[in-house]
């Protein structure tokens, strides 16, 4: 199978991630996102949205969307419950994640990787940190009691970690939510981690590696 | 079981129209969330966000967010696919629901209904206007080949009516988007239907019915 990525996407991490962790094999196809090359038509043929990351079958089969993708690859693996109860509260927390996280903390972020900050209001700037507070807030109530979003280690906290674990990048330090702290430091210890390249290794306005 | 419901919330109607497809008989808790009942220490101890809808099963287990209800509750049944690939994609638009579609119409639908609107600068309001702009090209483009998001009508299509069957209401008249048009008709014409209560018969401010 392909995966259509972007090395500085945390939803294309994502993805990377658990293809790591299941040790399954892949072909990268690099998806120039910051020099416009989700908006062909060729790819948005794949994805109509233009994102990445998109999963390709062998038969040119498409699926977009990283959280689809982490439920696709993990069903009936370990990083899926198999109970149902416990499926729903995988994706309760995937379902948060793209709905508060993603347009709070990881569009921030975005904004402050791009300089697209300083061309921002006020307004929209604080909006978002308010919705990145609350998120984080809400994940540090409910990990002060709990190793893991949903029992062990899933899709769910993978899915998390992408853009919580680099909060600060988004000018949203994370020393006031310490179980968010413990649990990011927990996911990192866990056997076939794969760390972010990114920011360290690669220039998000070119997409070059840095020296 | 209880469903935690706010008769405003077109999330909480997500929930409402599958159980009601499903012949399923539930308790409804209200839940006045204008009124700030879903900040309360109860409520949040059931959905630590504070919004509905909450599923809450007869042990107290408690399961929020729409989508992830909609697919606890459909799975096994005619409305999500049996088929991995199938369900995935319809996994796929829930995720594309939660992040463009509840960021963009959902939100201006928000402002518009309970008047903050007039509060939000133009900068905020056309970033939200763009975003529904672009969730509605999408989906149109879509459905131009297509009957229903995933092969047959599934929980995709309930989740994403939710919203997207109200955008005038946001302001984004949707005679541009024919395809999208259809494709409402087709989903109130299936057996079963629910129509949605509210703006009709309710007053956003009060929660009271109207005359």
């Amino acid at each position: 199978m392909k995966l259509h990525d972007y090395l500085p996407s945390q939803n294309a991490y994502k993805v990377r991630l658990l293809l790591h962790h299941l040790g399954i094999s892949y072909e990268t196809v690099p998806v120039g996102i910051f020099e416009g090359a989700g908006q062909t038509e060729a790819f948005r043929a794949k994805n109509p949205t233009g994102a990445v990351p998109v999963l390709e079958l062998d038969d040119g089969r498409c699926l977009p969307e990283s959280n689809a993708i982490l439920m696709y690859l993990g069903e009936g693996t370990r990083y899926v419950p198999a109970d149902a109860w416990q499926r729903a509260q995988v994706l309760r927390w995937m379902f948060f994640e793209e709905d508060q996280v993603q347009n709070g903390i990881a569009s921030l972020r975005h904004w402050t990787l791009t300089g697209k900050l300083a061309r921002r209001s006020r307004e929209a700037i604080e909006g978002k940190r308010a919705l990145g507070r609350k998120a984080l807030a809400v994940l540090d109530g409910w990990l002060s009691a709990r190793e893991f979003l949903v029992d062990t280690y899933t899709i769910a906290d993978m899915s998390l970690y992408a853009y919580v674990g680099f909060a600060d990048e988004a000018g949203l330090p994370l020393e006031s939510y310490p179980h968010v702290v413990a649990w990011i430091a927990r996911i990192r210890a866990q056997p076939g981690f794969l760390a972010t390249v990114y920011p360290y290794a690669i220039d998000p306005f070119s997409g070059n590696e840095l020296p």
